[in-house]
C-alpha cells in the first residue's frame, strides 16, 4: 500500500529550499514588441536616444526670448512681433531676431533662437503684434531633449512582467525587439481510472478530470505553455513510457493523481527508473502527498489527485518557484487585509493553505474560510483568495486580521 | 485657439455617473470551456450532476459494515473477511454479507452493503482476514454523492473573471460551453502629424507614437480586442471620416493627441457632426483636456496626447466603466498600503492620480512619487502602480499611510 511509506515529511521552507537551489534561470529568447505585453523582461533596457529628442514646447502660446518679457508686467506690456508658427512635427525655418516670437503648439520643437514658451493666456495677439503681459524665465514651458529618457540611462529593468507602462517606455525608443524569458513548456497529464473528459458521458465511478485544467489555467496565467498529455491510467508500465516521453517533450513534468492503491508506489519507481525521488510527502495541508523528483535536470512533481491539493500546491510552491526560475523577480503580491469571520483549528506541524470568500465591510473585508475538503474544487471556486497559516499555529481566533493572497493576480 | 474653450470641467464622479448613467450591458456570447479562461461569465452556472455523481472513499483502507466495528477495540480486535478489492474507475460486483469487508482505495466507489471506510493504518491484514483495532462511524471516510457540488444548487455566479478555480468546477459538470461576455472592439488611433512608428527613423521633430500601444495594451489586458487605426494626421476633414468609419467598425472609439493647435477644436467639431459631446474637459491631473462624446449609441474618448494623462484616464474611468460594461462586477482590486516618502502638494478641485514606485521596507512598502510631468511616460513605467488624491485634499504628509492599487493587477 503505497499510502505508508511516506518516510520523513519535508516542510514547505525544505522543500522551496530544495527547488531554488537547484535553480538555474529558464533561457531567454528575443521576441518582437508586438507580443511582448505580459512577458518577463530578462534584459536591463538602455534609453540610445533622448525621449524626446528635441526641446519642445509643453504648452499652446507663444515662443519667446525670455529676457525680451523681463520686464512685462500687467501695466507695462511688452509688445513683439510674430513671425511665424510652428506646429508637432514641423521645424520653423525662419531666423529670429531679438524682439520676434513665434506662435507654437504644444509638442511642437522650440525655434532656433528662442529659450521660452509663453502661454497663450498671459498675451493678446493684434494681427502681427504680440501683447505679453507677465515676465518669462528661460525654460519655461519648455520640455528639454531628454527629459523623459536620457539617451544612456537605464530605463527599464529586467525581472519585470511588462505592462502597458513599460511598452510604452519601449515604443518610446522605438525598440523592435526585447530579450525575454521562453515560456516554460509544462508536460501536465492525470493519472486515474477512474478519469474521463466530455464529451463522454459519466458511469458509474466514474468523474470528469478536473486537475489537468485548473492546472492548465493556472500554468497559463503565469506565462507557461501547457502540453496536454491527457489521462495516464494507473499501470507501472504505462507510467514510466509516458513520462519519458512528457520529459523529452517538455520542460517540466506534472502529473496528478497516483492516488489510488500502490499508484504511488508505482510513480516513485517509474521516476526513479529515469531519474530520482528527491522529496516524497510535505507537510502541508492540504497537499501532503506530493513527490518531487529530477528526471536529467528537468523536474517531475507527482501532485495530490484531489483537486484543491494540487491546486494549493500549485500556488504555494510552484507558482513561486517558476516565477524565479523565469527571471521574474520585481513584483508585488496583490494581498488584501481581512478580519476572519470563525476560529480556525489549525495542524501543528502542518503548514495551512486555507482558502477564503472575502466580503467587503464598512471600513474593510472581512474573510469567511471556504475549505470543505481537499477534494472538494467548490471549496476553491467560491473562493477570493487564501491565507496561510504557519506550522506552529494551532489556533487563528475569530476576528484575527489575516492578510489574504488574491488568486485573481 | 482650443484650449481656451474648456468651459465647465466635469468632476471625476460626474464623468463617471455619466458614462455609468448611459451604460448598457455588452452583449454575451457561448464559448467553448477551452476559451473561457479569463472571459467574464455572465450566467448563473447550476449544477445538473452531483459532484461526486456517487459514494467514494477518501482514504486508502477497508470498506466496511460500521456495525461489525462498534465492539473493536486495541485490545479486542474485530476480525472481518476481504472479499475483494475495488480501485478508482471500477464498481465492485460481489455481494457483501456481515463479517465481510473490501479492500478500497481513495477515490473508488463505495460497494453496496458496507457503509464506512476504515483507514490502512487502523486495521491489520493477515491473508484474506482483516484485523480492524479501532471502531469506525457510519459514513467515516466516505465522501457522499453532491458533497463538493450539489446537483440543482448554484455552483457559480455571474460577474466573475474565470480563475484556474473556476474552470475546475466546470469541467467538474463536463460543460462544454458557458456564457461570457463578448470582447468589446476597441479602435484606437493616435492623432498628430509629429507621430510615427518604426521602422520609419526619427527625424527633427517627430516623436514615436506611444499612446496607440499603451492604450492597446491595457485594453487588451482588462479582455477587449483592439483595431489598430494608426495615426491620423490634424485635419478637420480627415477626422471626421476616420472617426466615422472607426465609429462603424468597432464598439467603442478611443482618439488620443489633438493637443496641437487647434485640433481639439477639431475633434469636438468632427464629434459634434456626427454625434454629440457631452464632457469637454475633466478636473483631473494629469488628464484635464479629455473628451467623451456618443455618436449613436457608441461612446467616443479624445483622450490628452501627453503618454501619463491618456494612460491615467484609462485608469480612473475607462477601466471602472468597461469593467461594468462587460458585466465584470465581482472582483477586489489589488490593493498595497504603503508609507508616502515625501509630503504632496495637491491642487485643490483637481482629483490627483500619482503614480509610486514601492519599496518593501522591513514590515510593510514605502511608496515614492514618480511623476515628472505628464508629458513623460518614464514616471508611469517605473512605478508599481499609483494612489488617488481626493479634490478637496491640498497636501498629503510624509509618511502618511496610503492605498496603493497595483497596475498589474
Amino acid at each position: 500500500m503505497g499510502r505508508e511509506g511516506f518516510g520523513k515529511l519535508f516542510s514547505l521552507k525544505e522543500a522551496l529550499n530544495l527547488l531554488f537551489e537547484g535553480r538555474e534561470l529558464f533561457p531567454t529568447e528575443k521576441i518582437t514588441v508586438e507580443k511582448a505585453l505580459g512577458r518577463i523582461l530578462r534584459e536591463d533596457i538602455f534609453a540610445k536616444i533622448d525621449v524626446p529628442s528635441f526641446a519642445k514646447s509643453a504648452m499652446d502660446g507663444f515662443a519667446v526670448i525670455a529676457e525680451d518679457t523681463f520686464v512685462a508686467t500687467q501695466s507695462n506690456p511688452v509688445h513683439l512681433s510674430c513671425v511665424g508658427e510652428v506646429v508637432p512635427g514641423n521645424i520653423f525655418s525662419g531666423t529670429i531676431q531679438k524682439g520676434h516670437c513665434v506662435e507654437i503648439a504644444t509638442g511642437a520643437p522650440i525655434p532656433m533662437g528662442v529659450d521660452a514658451v509663453i502661454m497663450v493666456e498671459h498675451v493678446e495677439r493684434v494681427g502681427n503684434q504680440v501683447i505679453v503681459y507677465k515676465a518669462t524665465a528661460p525654460s519655461e514651458n519648455v520640455i528639454q531633449p531628454g527629459s523623459d529618457l536620457k539617451s544612456g540611462s537605464i530605463v527599464l529593468y529586467q525581472g519585470r512582467k511588462l505592462t502597458p507602462e513599460h511598452m510604452g517606455v519601449i515604443r518610446a525608443l522605438g525598440l523592435e525587439q526585447v530579450l525575454a524569458a521562453k515560456k516554460p513548456k509544462i508536460a501536465i497529464a492525470s493519472t486515474g481510472n477512474e478519469l474521463i473528459r466530455p464529451p463522454a458521458m459519466l458511469r458509474e465511478g466514474q468523474i470528469y478530470d478536473i486537475n489537468f485544467f485548473t492546472l492548465q489555467a493556472a500554468f497559463e496565467n503565469i506565462g507557461c505553455e501547457v502540453v496536454d498529455f491527457g489521462i495516464i491510467s494507473d499501470s507501472p508500465e504505462t507510467l514510466t513510457k509516458m513520462i519519458q516521453e512528457m520529459n523529452e517533450k517538455s520542460d517540466m513534468v506534472i502529473l496528478s493523481g497516483g492516488s489510488s492503491l500502490g499508484t504511488s508506489d508505482y510513480l516513485v519507481q517509474a521516476i526513479e527508473s529515469l531519474g530520482k525521488v528527491l522529496v516524497h510527502g510535505i507537510a502541508v495541508k492540504p497537499g501532503k502527498p506530493t513527490i518531487i523528483g529530477r528526471i536529467g535536470t528537468k523536474w517531475i512533481f507527482g501532485l495530490p489527485g484531489h483537486p484543491t491539493s494540487a491546486l494549493s500546491n500549485f500556488y504555494i510552491f510552484l507558482k513561486p518557484f517558476i516565477q524565479s526560475w523565469m527571471g521574474y523577480t520585481k513584483y508585488f503580491p496583490a494581498l488584501i487585509e481581512a478580519k476572519l469571520t470563525r476560529k480556525i483549528a489549525s495542524t501543528i506541524g502542518r503548514y495551512e493553505f486555507l482558502a477564503v470568500r472575502l466580503e467587503k465591510t464598512g471600513d474593510g473585508y472581512t474573510a469567511e474560510p471556504t475549505m470543505k475538503g481537499s477534494s472538494a474544487i467548490s471549496s476553491m471556486a467560491f473562493s477570493d483568495g487564501y491565507i496561510e497559516i504557519e506550522e506552529n499555529v494551532e489556533v487563528v481566533e475569530k476576528g484575527t486580521n489575516v492578510t489574504v493572497t488574491l488568486f485573481s493576480a
